[in-house]
């Protein structure tokens, strides 16, 4: 059966500028016959929290192999590693800046390559500013024609890989002390606190003196109204009905919320 | 001959998250030579009637079997139906909301199936709020691999389908009046009179106290000056040559104007 | 083998509404094989010395016999003529006014084709206002598909076709006066000067009073300061590390800015 050939494509290009248009055409001289499927271009630029969010978010859900390409990328031209990393069910292809390390949080890597077989990329003298089209994308589309990744240059120490240290989950006896990892376009105030924290139904979050109680969707609250709901990429957000939680209580990525147990009321 | 195997994608997530990369995703792992197309991702949050706008103006340059995949979805979560619609020369997929009645207005609906068949679904038990991942994605590519839509679920009246009623046109002696429908992303006031209803030339547009004159094209008035013309998509707009009626009339959807017939002058 | 059959589009018409959409619509009516890539749709409105800038920098990055469709198109309507080019390695399809004459100054036309041939449009009375979807994407699709470019309409004399004249550079003994000709999303000041025309590395670029140095990249300057770098397009331009130099400078497209040789200090 032929494998699929998707490559997807992650950075903080924007999109008014030509930069992912040119990624694309040097993926489709390489592999006419590549998937290319954006992911996102709006990363905050230089913004690699934010794309390691996404990323993460995104990779469990596309087929097996497929390539993800991911440049966000602050250092380029400076000493930091090109890699290629394999891990279950897929490769990934960017800088070794910890844009990966969520996704590594989930799937292990299983083999990691530093970039540094020429014959691979697009440019043997890449410039010092765009490493997405002169070493990347020319990768990515190699691997999405099956290539060894070994082949792309030194295989690495896995453990070498930069890991991003995301803030921690302080658990009280009264909750759990967590913070704003990302806002998405909705003005949704995605916590760090996953599903799989909340043991019982009985909860709320309280930010400064608010306290927000938890429904299952936004519509069940009036219009207007502040509620938390475990969102679809299965981590605690805090939403509005119809309208933006980050308009309405002026936060931002890295402040801190409160999720508290509510006990039983005995009456 | 292979059928064409597109599907098309409209919702109002914006391009900042994942969210549409995810449902694309989703689509290749299910149908891997499906052909993706945006219509567009920025329908303003929650614009049901922008949607509807941008569906219906769409549709028709859509090759047969296209299959639109549209998410602007306010009441996810809610007790609203999702739909799959069989209209002539291709099928609608989302939810039951009056997004797909200004296509349903030229193109009746055929064959209309509530999803309630799980199989086709990506996730037995869906999220609250991301059913364009968890059950309209999903059913889209199976849809484009060309199984029979009854199989999605049960079988509707069509005539239960939600219709959004757009304010009607009010024909007076004197002329029509009318609103603007929608704003296009260069300011053109886009009205809800069609075409069809100018039986000659001699018209104008008034808004307040101004009188509009017609033109067949932009360029044809000073660079800075108002124009009505028919625009590409049939409906009477107001433009400004190289600017933005938008900002210098400074209406909204729903404001009236009125299209003043001109009788002849005998002199 | 098997040609590549890639379609490029490059517009001003945005994301927010279906024009472009529609576009592919009908290139993937006709033509269901061809690879459609976007390289942008945000060119400023109207801005053909913007998209003219943006295809030229495209353009060697895309793999032979691929086609270039843009639209910018302020004089849609008139009596400007559209255009299918043939050049070393691809072909241009849109109106003729300037938007193709950065990529004819390095790759001059070979056949040059006005579009009078109305069998290989999409409406036989096209719209005033939308030429993109009425002309110019279904000759695209055509092209894309193999058609000799000659049947597409009258062949014209490729000298006859409009160029945009870029302010020149003037040189001095001192240095390079040039301009600023393009502002990226970054809010990268990429000027008119060529890497060509860096005769050593002793050069600084002079804004106002300003001094700019000169560095590799980015990054190996500090957060938030100025630097000069040869772009990875392969212009000189004024950049910060971690900001935009255009909000630090406040400085447009067609301001002046000087290149200046550094003599080599005797000590």
């Amino acid at each position: 059966m032929r494998e699929p050939r998707i490559i997807t494509l992650l950075s903080d290009f924007g999109l008014k500028d030509v930069y992912v248009g040119v990624m694309k055409g040097i993926i489709a001289t390489i592999n006419p016959d590549a998937h290319l499927i954006d992911l996102t271009h709006q990363i905050n630029p230089q913004d690699i929290v934010g794309g390691r969010f996404s990323l993460m978010n995104a990779y469990p859900h596309f087929p097996k192999s497929t390539v993800h390409l991911a440049v966000v990328d602050p250092g380029v031209g400076s000493k930091r590693r090109g890699v290629a990393i394999q891990v279950a069910g897929g490769y990934l292809v960017g800088p070794d800046n910890g844009l990966f390390s969520g996704i590594l949080s989930f799937f292990p890597p299983l083999i990691a390559v530093s970039l540094t077989n020429k014959q691979y990329w697009y440019k043997e003298n890449p410039s010092y500013t765009f490493h997405g089209r002169d070493i990347f994308a020319a990768v990515a589309a190699h691997l999405s024609q099956g290539i060894p990744i070994q082949i792309l240059g030194d295989v690495i120490d896995p453990e070498s890989l930069l890991r991003l240290s995301i803030p921690d989950l302080e658990i009280n006896p009264e909750g759990i002390k967590g913070s704003i990892q990302y806002i998405d376009y909705f003005g949704n105030l995605i916590t760090n606190i996953p599903q799989s924290a909340l043991t019982s139904k009985n909860w709320t979050i309280k930010v400064g003196e608010l306290i927000i109680s938890p429904d299952e969707t936004y519509s069940n609250v009036p219009l207007g109204e502040l509620v938390a709901v475990v969102g679809s990429q299965g981590w605690v957000e805090i939403a509005v009905n119809g309208g933006s939680a980050q308009s309405k209580l002026g936060l931002g990525v890295g402040d801190s919320i409160l999720m508290l147990r509510r006990t039983q009321r005995k009456t």
